[in-house]
């Protein structure tokens, strides 16, 4: 997608430790604007099946699920949530999680009442790099017995496990900006679009 | 917000300790549709002054935002974030928040990129009770010497204090559904419409 590598290389900082911060438009300050054009995007390479219900995580994932699930006739959008809070149902679906970029483990979980057997579920991300969270929402996905009809990110380090091993696993994995090496003074270099 | 209370009244769940779930269509999962009809009344409420900027606080504000923000021109989404993060920058505007639901305290904080001198804030979030969250996020505006345009919450307990702390410190607060009482029984009260 181009718009979108075009922001990554005018916005994006790239940190020592692999680190690249997409902040100022993606996860912490957020354009609407963009996030719906990755909406339609998404919309684009998913059209050919039918979507029942989004999954993402939260909390960088809610605009982009918000803006897809426009385009997709306002199917709902359920996000997993990090963290076991005191007013949340005991009765989720939970998978453990490696963050790397955080260096600690999560649960995320997903309350059962909100994933129901045979729905198909577009699963969607912000960041694709080990594959930890995508492969914590597959999991959650198998426990409810819905079918993943296809997995989006916004932005793959591609020379980072990830893509393979869920690619490999035989989902359909959609990229709309794949990073295939940065450098320390900055410079961010994109692969070909699917 | 007519449309709003009657789906708090169908789907709001109320729980012991007087929590009031909505998690089936607000903060867990999200029906987008309803959140761009919430998008649409906080413009009504809101149109008469000029908004720069949308500040909420992580998770459950975003998809709010995100919908307002496109009423608004695609005006830009702040979201403050509860934790540190490794790849957060430490040049960050931050407050203490008590969370009663969670029962534990969060440091909410916001890039100082993201917030210029001058500029003129809509904080939205979705429960207002003890107004724990919203008087930190307005404590974040006023460090970063902006102007607090106007305050917004999807769902408010009259009967705790929020309200009337927000609205006695003089800022302008819209309520879109003001629940006065909620019983054992799972039966919502609520107060007639700003």
């Amino acid at each position: 997608m181009k718009k979108l590598t075009e922001r990554i290389k005018k916005d994006g900082k790239v940190y020592p430790g692999d680190i690249l911060k997409v902040d100022s438009f993606l996860n912490h300050q957020i354009d609407v604007r963009l996030m719906d054009e990755i909406g339609e995007e998404f919309h684009r390479l998913f059209a050919d099946r039918e979507i029942d219900k989004i999954l993402t995580v939260e909390s960088s994932g809610i605009a982009i699920a918000s803006s897809v699930s426009r385009c997709f006739g306002y199917v709902p959008v359920v996000y997993a949530k990090k963290t076991a809070a005191a007013n949340m149902s005991k009765d989720t679906y939970a998978c453990k999680e490696r963050s790397y970029t955080r260096n600690l483990d999560y649960t995320i979980q997903v309350a059962r009442e909100f994933l129901s057997k045979g729905e198909r579920i577009l699963i969607l991300d912000d960041f694709l790099a080990n594959g930890e969270a995508m492969k914590a929402l597959i999991n959650i996905c198998n426990q409810a017995e819905t079918i993943v009809a296809g997995c989006g990110v916004v932005v793959c380090k591609t020379y980072q496990p990830g893509e393979k091993l869920i690619k490999g696993l035989g989902y359909d994995l959609k990229v709309l900006a794949r990073v295939k090496a940065m450098s320390d003074d900055g410079q961010i270099e994109f692969e070909e679009e699917d």
